[in-house]
């Protein structure tokens, strides 16, 4: 069974942290749901929309080899928390130098920039692009994978974000039932 | 301010119950997110995906007329308890005889169905309707609305139901910028 990381920060965007659970889920991963040692609340972690969702573990007793993937919701303030988090930053680095995938939506690509693991081809918010740089900025596809980066844009492709993540991890059968049973057809694929 | 009530019942669709916050408090709509009384857990509420939410504030508190709408959640778990659940029950028929409005995603058109508020046209997740009976579904729109009744279809039309109900009770102008800022051009005006 595969296995994806998902810290949540204070400030996450909520449709994309719980659209991207939920649909991966679905899709027969195990996710975990992984909250950082220095939020005040613990696992009780807050969006910026003012939905408190319970996480599971803390960051700290987390090791890069128990997962093939880490992947990062946006949200300005959680991204921040992200970017600036160096138990978050050093588990980027651990992801890619594993081999692992590594994944980010909105504004979170920019916490991946941070960490030095961003590929050269990407998507992110629209604005984002401006913080990171770089010629490889797209806003054509809801969806861009570059080698073992994955990016995506915003609250409005954040299923489809997951529906890509379960058809690379689990396959096309997956990806296919949980893309009909949630009426996500508005998803493209990759 | 316009004020909606979000019943959360063990077992609701999370991204259709996190959509539905999300865009509605974006939009500048006081979403105020109420847990059963007969829930075990109390405040903390666990979806069909095992994403826990925290609400605000127990059903018995609730009274109609603080509320310009209610709006429910789907997944079958959800559904079920909320169709068997008197308070929400009988605050579905309040909220309908002081000419609120009443909304429903997913399995939850069943709820409405069973307290006798659902209109003559609706829509609802695909098979449900077969529970409800009636002549009056479609699954041509992503969003319906038929008097002050609004029904929609599952996950994938969430945030579209969302920029629905702010279209309705906040106007043009929410609308479209949370549409924008969302990224969810997908959505079709209703």
């Amino acid at each position: 069974m595969a296995r994806v990381l998902l810290p949540l920060a204070e400030g996450f965007e909520e449709i994309e942290a719980v659209s991207l659970i939920d649909i991966m889920r679905r899709g027969g991963i195990d996710v975990v749901v992984a909250y950082l040692d220095a939020d005040f609340s613990g696992e009780l972690v807050t969006g910026a929309n003012g939905i408190t969702i319970q996480a599971q573990l803390p960051i700290s007793s987390i090791i890069a080899d128990d997962f093939d993937m880490i992947v990062l919701p946006g949200g300005w303030g959680g991204t921040n928390h992200l970017a600036q988090d160096t138990r978050v930053q050093s588990l980027l680095r651990d992801f890619q130098a594993k081999d692992k995938f590594v994944g980010a939506i909105c504004a979170a690509p920019f916490a991946l920039h941070k960490a030095g693991v961003l590929s050269q081809n990407y998507t992110c918010y629209p604005s984002v692009e401006e913080q990171i740089g770089g010629s490889g900025y797209t806003d054509k596809h809801e969806v861009v994978q570059d080698g073992k980066v994955l990016t995506s844009r915003g609250p409005g492709t954040a299923i489809c974000f997951g529906l890509a993540i379960v058809r690379l991890l689990v396959g096309q059968e997956s990806y296919e039932m949980v893309r009909g049973g949630t009426l996500s057809e508005f998803c493209k694929p990759l």
